[in-house]
């Protein structure tokens, strides 16, 4: 992985948590967690990220360090009077579904995001899953940027359908997982549903389907990148802000939006989640380097080469 | 596709069927089905079937008609006095799940698989979803085969363990969904269980994840086959022994069973299977050709290049 002399940034928009997590292997609470910190750390591994959201005093600022070291830009991370959002959840035993049991906004209720005036031009932008009207008033203060992509979720497919509508025509890259599709476009056949969501706007559409991959729809046709099949899975939350991020992450690096980036970052995507659920939150994000990630591409060519 | 000097045959025994499907497009009383059936149909488009199995007085000649004319060996098919084995099932409507309504076993209750002279001399073996008792016996039919394949399923992992794990001693390759691979190593995680079950005898294990590709896991380590992304699935029906039967038909073919034909061979089953599922029963197999594979073949691999 060498670097475009016009490697860019990514402009990151998205919640920073705390995340109560109940899982098989057993509880954890107060991690560290948040769309924009997954997003962040995955997408830092390979282009500075310029982080804007808000959290409250209590949230640890060695996770800002982090970010720092890694050459990312946190000054539009807004410290408030208050706590930080946080999120309680019980995972099922095969990990395959959870339940909320609390959600507590704190000082994300409040949150109106604001570019600091650095952040305002170019780069590739990335609009974490939130409320469609902030991914909105993002947009609005970002002057000509290389890419915008943009994440959601059920909540806002079924609640805020109209205002979601409005991201989508101004997005050029939409990232979501293939229930979100079937969702947004009430279709269930991934592939014609792919085809009417990019008619509501994205040229291009990726598509996150965990353990089996990922799928990109986009003028040149579709393409499949495959997940590394992992021996062990401890915690699924945040492994798609942490696709997102590092898609958005390859394709800055690269400096241009083409065909070819677009179908490498895929690879670099699935396998940068494929580390995240290897651990606790955001605990093996923490201390991944660039150096694993490329060992486990070369362990996925192979494991895909017929001779 | 070229044929190779030293090509194969593949002995298949299995069930030979009527299927009442009711499916979320429509109901088909009647259809032609069974293990044997599909498995056979899509080996002999790469290399001669030997079939074994029962039907009834009301099973149809141009079924065996059109495997014969496929280069196939039929006399092993015993055309016993009553009706031929009948299974009812209906499917929800995202098709990812069936539940059978009807099982008459009919002139199956009394099958014993009898080897015709000519065909118990080498070749490629498909041990298709039958007891396990009638497949050991099978077994016992035949001399220096080139490999030994056997699929299985959920009703003899839970009633037949005992058998079913003399059948795994003696074979090279099993040929399971993943649901099939949990329940048998009583472990979640795939690649855990992949290691499970070969201790337990099959050198080599292909684990079948329908629209999700299929995985095969050998000395050389695991491969990993994608699945073509269907615009409409109409019917699942025998996908899984379509998928086998064409894996061990071109396995036959290749005439020799190393890392290299295995792997093309997954490829080649995932996609014949992606055929089968586009219509109902074994309609789509019974009109499909090489040309046909080798189009989406070359359509596969375009879906998975970066450059």
């Amino acid at each position: 992985m060498t670097a475009s002399s016009s490697s860019s940034h990514v402009l990151i928009v998205g919640s920073m948590a705390f995340d109560d997590l109940h899982l098989p292997t057993g509880s954890f609470p107060s991690e560290v967690g948040g769309s924009a910190t997954f997003a962040a750390l995955s997408a830092s591994l390979f282009a500075p990220a310029r982080l804007v959201a808000v959290v409250g005093e209590d949230f640890p600022e060695a996770t800002l360090a982090l970010l720092r070291e890694r050459g990312s830009d946190v000054q539009g991370v807004e410290r408030a009077a208050g706590k930080t959002f946080r999120w309680a959840g019980r995972y099922a035993d095969d990990l395959a579904s959870r339940t909320t049991l609390d959600t507590q906004l704190n000082v994300f209720a409040e949150f109106q995001p604001r570019l600091p005036e650095a952040y305002r031009d170019g780069g590739v932008v990335l609009l974490g899953n939130i409320h469609p009207r902030l991914q909105l008033e993002v947009l609005s203060q970002v002057k000509a940027p290389l890419l915008v992509a943009a994440d959601t979720m059920n909540f806002w497919i079924e609640g805020e359908r109209e205002a979601l509508l409005e991201v989508l025509a101004r997005v050029d890259l939409l990232v979501i997982n293939d229930e979100e599709l079937r969702l947004l476009a009430r279709e269930r056949n991934l592939v014609r549903a792919a085809g009417l969501v990019r008619q509501l706007g994205p040229r291009s559409l990726v598509v996150k389907r965990g353990e089996h991959g990922a799928l990109l729809f986009d003028d040149d046709g579709a393409f499949y990148a495959p997940a590394w099949p992992l021996e062990a899975e401890v915690d699924p939350t945040g492994a798609g802000d942490t696709f997102a991020g590092a898609l958005l992450g390859w394709v800055a690096r690269s400096g241009s939006v083409d065909a070819r980036s677009l179908r490498q970052g895929l690879h670099v995507a699935a396998t940068v989640a494929s580390f995240c659920v290897e651990d606790v939150g955001t605990r093996r994000l923490s201390t991944l380097t660039r150096g694993h990630v490329t060992s486990r591409l070369e362990a996925l060519a192979r494991l895909v080469r017929v001779d």
